[in-house]
């Protein structure tokens, strides 16, 4: 009934519409986005959903249950992409809910509880310096103050809207209260290896995980590399080698992971010691207090090493987002649909951001992950096989088929 | 009879002839190198000396000795400066070597052997990507090839030279004998911390420092910040950062500088484990048998790192340079000169390179050293004080009158 490789076909069909082609770029409200949409919207229908764009450019399907205007489980992902994108991140999460829906089509089915399928019209932030704009208007957490973002051609969001045909003034409309949705579910690809080590084709999400992202700059004094004795330099940049390592073992800790990616030396000659030194750091845990007290921690580390080589220390929290954290009782309804399809549950956290951060503000939250070869995403050669994906869909549809909606526990 | 105030001046004098004022910048071949030069053999002439400009763009002045065409003792430094210079690099030996030949000329002294006093028009580089073409024309070291060097305008050695009313048929005049030179030495500021650390205005150089430039690149895997484990990480500004603390670490050891100057880590994104880096090693020792050790043992330790980390190490020498030693018997006799200005002898080397490096192809060496404020050079902050221009000057005059030629002893 639901075939892996139509689901594939949908998601080729979907990544020729692209503003660099032939790499695949679909930003939010551009052209590409209503093209795109228009092809969701109309597989939406075909799957018996009545369908339209929202205020705020989400693909928004709506399939009623025994009876009309009953609270809904919300499915969804987002349809806009990373530059350069796969194929497959989002995407395959809306095609999913949508080839579940059309299942129950088929099958003539109504539930006691509505469906909505959302195809978030912006999550990864790639046009506007905002990211999770569709799900944040669900969840009634739009910031007004979004609309002067600028892209980079000066164009700020509220023009986009108005260009696109949607009316700023009327994203509020969107929000959903807390009695509409029974929870928020979502399938996603990995994008991660760990499925793939673990040899199985889909795995229960326990938790998106929270972040704390520093920018350290570490100042010391310049010098000829040749003519100043070791004793006596100040070298930012073996300082910043030194703190590097120690964020490292940070994130080897159980339970966090952290990643320097950035780094830049200053003047940047061969010949010249590092006067300045400035990188990033990326610190995630699903555990909100475990984070925090690394950083806590770390930031002591940095100081003592700094301290100790007779430079300057700046560190500055540049960002941060709290866990979020997937409900047990949808975890337990998924892990079972997992199981029935005859595999192995597994639960693991999620490192990447997701939707799920925005609408577990008006609804519980699970999510349902598919594996994805090498871990390899935000990537052309980001690659699902059609059996993982049918695989997926079909322990989505053996969920929601099973769904007994619960109180939130959170 | 020499003046501390008086060499300053000139110095200012020169400081104020700069392709980018106020910023002093006067490159190899230019219209400021000519005007510099109209300025210096003007001295050089008051001084008592026949001067031109040689082949190759160098101020040549020759004081003769107590009769015509005797062996000469060169003096002499250079004239060209980096981008944003200080006023002191090389010009201060230039004109402190003319002011002690004012000094013997007004007190009417003519020595056993005649003085040269050399103000080279290329030791910096900054132009053309060769360094001390003056003086390597001068030692007969000359490589035809670099005529074809080109210039940022495109502009390459060869038309330079004509440009600047120079045939480049006829550097190849400039290469002295041997026989025709008893020594050169050079006075120039220390461009490091050693001299003020000891409270002494001037020192006597034991060696001009060999290096080793490394270029060094490791290849891990890129990945996403949140979703890959550490422990299946190969993150390459991790090792990169690792190898920086070994570099550090082996130059920690006795007689050896290392440093780090650039890095690179590639995407470069806060939230991408980086799947490239890339760095520099510049390594600087007076005794080549440790660099050369020290270089393979620092090798044999990236290899260990990255080898465990799983990683790829690519390392290429791009550069390298062994150390030019002072002859002991000019260290001796400038020690003594130094002594009998009433200052502590004090031996150092020379991490920076000089126009010595390749003038030990056809002489024996030394070097006289003057104490520049906090070591600061190669920036407009560089300084001295007229009191140690003065005693420098007055050393190097003392060393003069004393100089005993001795058979060159390398």
């Amino acid at each position: 009934m639901i075939s892996g490789r139509t689901l594939l076909a949908r998601a080729d069909a979907l990544a020729a519409i692209t503003e660099t082609p032939p790499a695949l770029t679909r930003s939010y409200l551009t052209p590409e986005h209503k093209r795109a949409s228009e092809l969701v919207l109309g597989w939406m229908r075909e799957a018996g959903m009545a369908a339209e764009l929202d205020a705020v450019g989400n693909c928004a399907g709506r399939y009623e249950g025994t009876e009309p205007g009953l609270p809904c489980l919300m499915l969804g992902s987002h349809l806009d992409t990373v530059r350069d994108a796969g194929k497959y991140d989002g995407i395959l999460g809306v095609l999913s809910a949508i080839a579940c829906v059309d299942a129950l089509k088929r099958a003539g089915e109504r539930l006691p509880f509505a469906i909505e399928v959302i195809g978030f019209g912006d999550e990864e932030g790639v046009r506007f310096a905002g990211t999770l704009i569709g799900s944040r208007a669900l969840a009634g957490s739009f910031d007004p103050a979004l609309l002067e973002l600028r892209d980079a051609a000066g164009v700020t969001l509220a023009e986009a809207y108005r260009k696109f045909g949607l009316d700023p003034a009327r994203i509020g409309d969107v929000a959903r209260k807390p009695s509409d949705l029974l929870a928020y579910v979502e399938l996603h690809i990995e994008q991660g290896p760990r499925l793939e080590a673990e040899g199985l084709p889909a795995g229960v999400v326990t938790a998106i995980a929270g972040f704390t992202r520093l920018q350290v700059e570490i100042t010391g004094t310049a010098g000829h590399a040749g003519t100043v004795p070791m004793a006596g330099r100040r070298d930012a940049l073996a300082a910043a080698a030194e703190c590097i390592l120690a964020v490292e073992r940070r994130g080897g800790e159980p339970g966090l992971v952290a990643t320097v990616g950035k780094i830049e030396a200053a003047p940047g000659a061969i010949n010249v010691i590092p006067g300045a030194a400035r990188f990033s750091v990326d610190m995630r845990s699903a555990d909100d207090a475990l984070r925090e007290a690394a950083i806590a921690a770390l930031t002591a580390e940095l100081r003592a090493i700094t301290e100790r080589r007779g430079v300057a220390l700046d560190i500055r929290s540049t960002q941060s987002s709290r866990a979020a954290l997937c409900a047990p009782w949808l975890m337990d309804q998924l892990g079972a649909a997992v199981k029935a399809e005859g595999i192995k549950e597994f639960r693991l956290m999620s490192g990447a951001g997701h939707d799920g951060m925005a609408m577990i503000r008006v609804a519980d939250i699970g999510m349902l992950f598919v594996r994805c070869t090498r871990g390899i995403s935000h990537n052309p050669a980001e690659a699902i096989t059609a059996e993982d994906a049918e695989i997926g869909a079909r322990s989505l549809l053996r969920f929601i088929r099973a769904f007994r909606p619960e109180g939130r526990t959170r």
